[in-house]
């Protein structure tokens, strides 16, 4: 499988991001991550309360697990594994965490979800907190490009079947694991990585996020004790990108070496489906530019990459969940001014009201296959004669990280301030923004936890 | 998804499994069940003590657990999960398991483990236990029939991606969950199946085993939660068809409909891997009817379906581990009369002694693309001119239940005698053979228990 001399593609990855990490934190990498935790404790406490994660909980104690680690609001103590489990699938809860084009999945909430277990787990300081999440996110991305540009075969879920290298990598950096442990972990994880896009719409989609996490950090500890697995698993004959990809990409990962891949990821601004989003800033750039008002229109036909249209192409949502996943409505929604980052937008009355309904019916949504990545191309035709087209893609960073920030942090608001209040959500956010100068993870656990009764 | 009238592929699978269990078990039936059973603790006792479950007992008790289930042979008391994790491990990690054709797989290591954790959790009766087993081995073989003749795309492992179903369907069984929540259970598990064949010959592969049964457990302890799946996600666009298998063949399981697949399990008689069987057989006959012996031999003609040959052709192999996926040495042994069911032979020393390398330099292995299945033909020419071929399949059951369980009783004896003792082995077989006639399965983990020290 190796030899002494050549390193495995896993092992030069590996290397990579560690080598990544043996220099002081830049300013922007510091705030690139911040916003990351920041953009994740906001929506996986927000989450925290929704059914799936009630269930989860309830399972962990019924098969119980050593009170080491705290989950999240609810303040439960469970094992590490389960701590994993349930912190990841809450930060997927919502729908609304974020992305990278170089793994094409949710970024973190399986990496931060397991990262912060398996802080609190070893007594991590903030910052070996905050560098274990760059440690994951690099991962990750990096077996992303080796997929790139063709990328997973059809009916893989990312967020399931490649954030676990994430997962797998912070909680080696976590455990300070040597390069052939951590290659070790990620052949653990590797021959576990799963998620169907079948799940979509399910809370079976979440715990992709959730089992990330909880396998990411098994295959870590596992790995500590020489649990041995293949340490070139990802690459090696019918290993992972043989099962998994479409295509095998070293040059493109080679490409990488020294680059800061995390600078990629995009934090969700409309709580809605990520390859709606394209479509719903074209429909802002309308509404806020061009002055268009519903109204006046005849029709407007939306065009994305035909890979979209089995994800989020609900013709007529009946549920707001339904909602989040139609190109139609979420257009309609963002013409006719609802706030679209707002999760209490999507209900079943607002995406069946008249008003909307009407809009809606004149969207009709096309398959584009000359479009890629995360493109969306929308044409409005206006009654008066008038065309107009804009086009962004749904994959691409902010650029700023001050109006980056300015937006995490409206979010971080918008979602927790109902939740925690005020005051407490400017504690917890003054916490977070510090985390690197904390001894350790405790004091964002306690200034998130529920009121107790 | 589904609407009210029509059955989907999963509701069928599921329906057919519970109606097979409706009516009384039949003697042969009973008797297949108990062989599964009786070779499942032969195997897993004495797998028991290999250094990964070791570190899986000490992994389970580091994350902890509430003490409810008894960790095979160790006696350790853990949760339900950490007990299918560990006994589905054991049940593998000696590559002795038993094979069905219909899943490719090893069939029962991860069923029989998740089904007993499973069983002393519930408190079920032995024959529940049994009837467990039995639904959990229909379940995954008729997953495995919508794959034939195709079957799995190159790289996955039938035990970790196909086996899994069986799991849930066993523990579904034992909890007694309705239809609906079978399929939720299908669907938590389908998102989950994962296992690659890169892992072979690692501490990963018995893993494999030992996931799908604490993923089976899992996903049938959620769904009683309605913990919400696609309940389709088997067949479902983008579900487990579309991302693992190479066809999809409904008809072939509806053409299972009330048949007893288990009877198409084989039990191994070498401790060797199964795609080696059919050869050893082969040779076998070489030896003991036309009574070939080594040093008449000019040269071993092996062939095989080409795909064994990325699995079990290690051409010179330095480990015993090694010789066990080389069909050269394991030829070259049945000739030399070594007891290839002896777990004991597959040694460094005895897989690379001078006489046998002698041997196993004579053999070339060739991949033949019109044989398939587990179908070997060896040739042997002889110094004298003479040329004699033989033919077996490795998937093919004895077919005399007597037989077999002469078999399968000699080997477990063989197994369990210098562990526990001939008495207490004893003890146990007879136990596991009247488990139907047993409140629960606390006898055979109180008998398979290590001694005290």
């Amino acid at each position: 499988m190796t030899d002494n001399k050549t390193p495995t593609v896993t092992e030069r990855l590996i290397t990579d991001v560690q080598n990544l990490l043996t220099v002081p934190l830049s300013d922007d990498l510091r705030n690139m991550a911040l916003d990351c935790v920041l953009d994740w404790f906001g929506i996986a406490i927000a989450g925290a309360n929704e059914p799936l994660v009630h269930k989860l909980i309830a399972e962990a104690q019924d098969q119980g697990g050593n009170p080491e680690v705290t989950v999240l609001w609810h303040g439960v103590r469970t094992s590490p594994m389960f701590a994993a489990l349930i912190n990841g699938s809450a930060g997927d809860a919502l729908d609304f965490a974020d992305s990278n084009f170089a793994m094409r999945g949710h970024t973190t909430p399986s990496v931060v979800g397991c990262s912060l277990a398996m802080a609190e787990y070893t007594k991590a300081s903030g910052l070996d907190f905050l560098k274990a999440i760059i440690a994951g996110v690099e991962s990750e991305c990096r077996v992303g490009t080796l997929m790139q540009p063709g990328y997973l075969r059809k009916g893989f879920h990312p967020t399931g079947t490649t954030a676990p290298f994430g997962c797998a990598g912070a909680a080696s950096y976590l455990l300070k694991l040597d390069i052939p442990r951590t290659a070790y972990a990620m052949g653990i994880v590797g021959t576990q990585a799963a998620g169907l896009l079948a799940s979509g719409g399910t809370m079976s989609k979440p715990f992709h996020s959730g089992k990330a996490a909880m396998n990411g950090l098994l295959a870590a500890k596992l790995a500590r004790r020489d649990f041995i697995s293949r340490p070139d698993a990802i690459e090696a004959p019918e290993g992972f990108l043989e099962t998994h990809a479409t295509n095998r990409n070293v040059p493109g990962m080679e490409e990488c070496i020294g680059r800061f891949l995390i600078f990629g990821t995009r934090f969700k601004s409309h709580a809605a489906c990520q390859l709606t989003h394209s479509t719903i800033e074209n429909v802002l750039q309308f509404r806020n530019t061009d002055h268009v008002k519903a109204e006046d229109v005849e029709h407007i036909d939306v065009q994305v990459p035909p890979q979209f249209l089995s994800v989020c192409n609900i013709q007529e949502p009946q549920t707001g969940l339904q909602g989040k996943f139609s190109l139609r409505v979420t257009a309609s929604m963002a013409l006719l001014g609802d706030d679209t980052m707002d999760i209490g937008a999507y209900t079943a009355e607002r995406v069946t009201r008249p008003e909307l309904v009407r809009l809606r019916d004149k969207v009709t949504v096309t398959g584009n296959p000359e479009l890629s990545g995360g493109i969306g191309v929308t044409t409005v035709l206006l009654k008066d004669g008038r065309k107009l087209t804009r086009s962004s893609d749904a994959y691409e960073p902010i650029g700023s990280l001050a109006l980056q920030r300015e937006m995490v942090t409206k979010k971080f608001h918008a979602l927790l301030d109902p939740i925690l209040g005020k005051a407490a959500a400017d504690t917890l956010r003054q916490s977070i923004l510090t985390i690197d100068k904390l001894d350790s993870v405790g004091p964002l656990l306690a200034q998130s936890a529920k009121a107790k009764a």
